[in-house]
């Protein structure tokens, strides 16, 4: 049987669940974009600018069906896509991104009296090269044999072990070539059926032999789309649990023994019931720097590190003072033979009752010194909770709103929140809360940018205007990049160049406005509440502009050099010793 | 004598003539942006996305002192710039780009243990070998020694034979090092300091042995600020003149012997000139396939070709079935040398009359077809020439826009058009038009963008208005993308999936409104010279909305794989041997 090209990379698409693909039109793959013309089950979103496609496709992947795609046309079309490409490459996000290319007569790469030129085709670019260090596979196709193959491969790299993204770049002349239909031998179903075995006695004794363990809990989970065989593990044990930003929505914030999320910008009580543990159980987290503190050396010194990853380049790390004992498995494969056994734990009573009274005492005697002239972004989250509809997925952008965020959203059980932890990128926010939405066009999504933020990919607010998204769009606008001022501040004597000082906004509200979509302002704590209740109770899109104070700091957060336990402000030295007293 | 890292970067600065560097601000950049706090001999400029700084950079260098810089912080600071970094690679255009990186001991290259994780430090990625092909040179710093030598080879790399893009990239610690400053010893002068001779009799005698030789004068002639020797140098002949786009704005329109330029959406004269000359004179262009038509078996079928390149791989590059000549050298000392000389030239009277006669014969008797509802755009182009400044630089976007403008613009003598030929990417115009107000801030800036360019960059239009820049963003306005339209047209039937269907555009006007700009709008041919003489007569911004017909093609446009004097709509077999008779 024969297809063209372009049909067969649909009908792929659309049996990996792709029902939208992001794209951005072009010379070099208008060939491949003509095929939707033909198609009700697998259709297109334009976008307005290629970064925004890849961030989309991230998102989309991430609270959809674990798989997404873009295409984009070659040179600038293609290297637009970067950015997004490195988000879903650090945080293992399975993506496809297509790229066109220019005919094969015009590469460079075809003759040696070329090859070393800077160009030969119109827009031609080497993607594959600029890509191979940001994805599982980036490959030019050069062959028009064995497709059906060679896109599954891709799709398996994608998806299997650790996750990440592909490209596939795709010369003009194949684009609308007749294919010989490959049948398709799909790689074995390893998941549940790997080939290694767990050795339970060394986890089980390490558990047992503990006085203080804890967990940590990461994007793993998810990522092995383990959620169910991790819940049943999860209830085995009378543990500590916290977890990383990455494993944020793993649990609701009020499930039994859930501490809250650690690390650099952390819960207090969740960073001392770490630094205090002698045993952690690391599930599905690289443990990186803003997890552990940059002084490593200081990470839970009296801990031993117990590690269960698949990714053997992280369980080969050898950063940590810590003695670490490794576990190489797939997460959903450990949980899944974990559960067909009966072991039993410790129940762990006094440490349990330690940790909840470090808790209580912090959530009762440290309070967040809160600016009250304009609005207090934990006051906002504080309520923004509230608000939130049942199944809300919160997408959160990269900056000062990003960690008040997370240092005050409580999940409820059927929420999700993502971000793209790893890259990290300013802009991220608009783009993956539309990827969202396309993934889950019934839900509530709650975007989270800031005034930096926003204009990254502000282009994109005429797609939620277009689709009449139900996006709630609040940029907590602070004026200028508040994380960084807060980091000049501290250690370079706050002359705050480039971040206060040369750093404008435009009128942020008019700009919502220009793209039609409705728009409020959070002026202060006083009008957090009217304006929730208006935003929050119909479905459509809002744009608003929260209203922080300009010297808003993050509080607490980690100083450089500092041991996970003493956040700054740093509490007085009798709490201190009180809590630390509870603890050991 | 010692001097702190960013302080020695901003002196080298300095003296290469940056007086802005286009900055955004980030964890990794922060200490190296602090160091402009002492300075007035060095400014930043805060800009909101840095796929734009990299844009307005490139264009900074273009129109300015021939070197620009930014300066981001890493990962998708990075990362973002490499599209921008892409014009000026293509275009072979210096700047050069400061990136931060993590602090040294956060490197996963640090230790083989770490080496093949994803990632280390917080935003740490690979810029350096994702832009190696992209660059003279990429390179991380992992030394404090020699920084002066190695600032200077940078610059000199970027500067000399054919120039290009450098990247820096600089982890944390060593951004606020004291270092020993190693004293300069400058690479020497080689530009009319040659070590190669030039064969100006092969030169001389291709020429008086021709019957009819043609001139193509190409970007290099800028590129190796040969202006001032080109013009004694091009004087001495008396021979048809044409130019590629590259070289567009070497020429004032009515220049004796310049009969505009050639290609796939070329002029028809200029282009039937070329394809029946028997000796074809490249100066300073690649003849890539948007020049020769991407059948390059029928390019000048007739003539030879002499061409003077400074880059090997340009002169090795084997496409063309024309007997090639060539001549290794700069192009500045090739005129040198050659202006030296007092070399004596045939007249080519009767070529030369043809020439002219062909010439008055097309714009005699072959018209566009205007589409007269809304605004034709050559209408629009023919008016714009008309109110622009004597001084003006006309700066272009990528899309149908740039071809009508390209057909359409005759520049006077001393103003400038530049556009991102190689790389044209959608989105450069509005940053490089802000780069071009900062290289000569009391200069006539027009700004050429379409609707589906414009969002790209769309948040710059903040610094159009916060420095209140004289520039004139005209957004020819089709409601698509024009260019693949037509594309779709000839060659896949008119569904024009994702580039009319599938595609909308915001308010336009709108969104120039909510950035504080002074909005207009040209709705038809009868319009535009109000608004015209409106907008070009105040100094400070304008935003105009250019109404153009969805329908509205490029005309003439080369069809694939015809020759380049069968441009569409072909003219009548009657008028065509006419003038071939004329010509041959």
């Amino acid at each position: 049987m024969k297809k063209k090209l372009g049909k067969l990379i649909l009908d792929f698409l659309v049996k990996k669940k792709v029902k939208y693909v992001f794209i951005l039109n072009g010379g070099a793959i208008a060939f491949l974009i003509d095929f939707f013309k033909d198609r009700n089950d697998i259709k297109y979103v334009c976008v307005n600018h290629e970064q925004a496609a890849a961030m989309m496709a991230d998102a989309y992947s991430r609270v959809g069906p674990g798989f997404a795609a873009t295409m984009v046309t070659s040179g600038p079309g293609a290297t637009n896509l970067i950015t997004g490409i490195c988000c879903s490459w650090f945080d293992s996000i399975p993506t496809m991104h297509i790229c066109g290319q220019v005919n094969q007569s015009d590469l460079k790469s075809k003759d040696n009296n070329t090859i070393n030129c800077r160009q030969i085709g119109f827009q031609e670019t080497d993607i594959v090269s600029m890509t191979k260090g940001i994805t599982k596979k980036s490959i030019q196709l050069n062959t028009s044999r064995n497709i059906n193959k060679l896109l599954n491969n891709l799709y398996y790299l994608s998806t299997n072990d650790r996750g990440g993204p592909v490209l596939i770049d795709i010369p003009i002349n194949y684009q609308k070539k007749d294919i010989e239909v490959d049948p398709i031998k799909l790689p074995p179903k390893k998941l549940l059926n790997r080939s290694y075995k767990i050795n339970f006695n060394k986890f089980n004794s390490l558990i047992n032999n503990s006085l203080r363990p804890v967990f940590i809990i990461g994007a793993g989970i998810r990522l092995s789309k383990s959620e169910r065989n991790f819940y049943k593990f999860i209830k085995k044990f009378n543990i500590p649990i916290v977890t990383t930003w990455g494993g944020f929505d793993i649990l609701p914030f009020n499930f039994k023994n859930y501490f809250g999320n650690i690390g650099v910008y952390g819960q207090r009580a969740a960073n001392l019931i770490v630094q205090n543990s002698d045993l952690i159980i690391a599930l599905g987290t690289r443990l990186d720097t803003r997890v552990t503190g940059s002084n490593i050396k200081t990470f839970a010194p009296k801990a031993k590190l117990l590690i269960i990853d698949i990714d053997k380049n992280e369980l080969n790390k050898n950063r940590y003072s810590n003695k670490k004992i490794k576990i190489y498995s797939d997460l959903n494969y450990f949980f899944y033979k974990f559960n067909q056994e009966s072991f039993n734990y410790k129940k762990f009573f006094d440490w349990m009752k330690c940790c909840q009274q470090v808790n209580d005492f912090i959530n009762t005697h440290v309070e967040r010194k809160y600016k009250s002239k304009t609005t207090s972004p934990y006051n906002f989250f504080d309520l923004l909770n509230e608000y939130s509809s049942k199944n809300a997925i919160f997408v959160l952008d990269t900056g000062a709103h990003l960690t008040w965020g997370m240092q005050t959203i409580k999940l409820k059980k059927k929420q999700r929140l993502i971000s793209a932890f790893g890259n990290s990128p300013m802009g991220y926010a608009l783009p993956a809360a539309i990827g969202s939405y396309f993934a889950n066009t019934f839900k509530q999504i709650i975007c989270i940018t800031g005034d930096g933020s926003l204009h990254i990919n502000v282009q994109e607010l005429h797609l939620v205007h277009k689709y009449n998204m139900n996006i709630k769009i609040f940029v907590l606008n602070n004026e200028g990049y508040g994380i960084i001022k807060q980091f000049q501040g501290l250690y370079l004597n706050g002359y705050y160049e480039g971040s206060e000082k040369g750093y404008t906004n435009p009128d942020i509200l008019a700009i919502g406005k220009s793209y039609k979509i409705k728009t409020f302002i959070i002026r202060n704590n006083k009008s957090i509440e009217t304006v929730l209740s208006k935003v929050m109770s119909y479905n459509g899109p809002a744009f608003i502009n929260v209203v922080v104070d300009k010297n808003q700091t993050i509080e607490p957060k980690l100083e450089f050099g500092n041991s996970l336990d003493r956040l700054s402000p740093i509490i007085s030295t009798k709490s201190y010793t009180d809590m630390m007293k509870k603890i050991s």
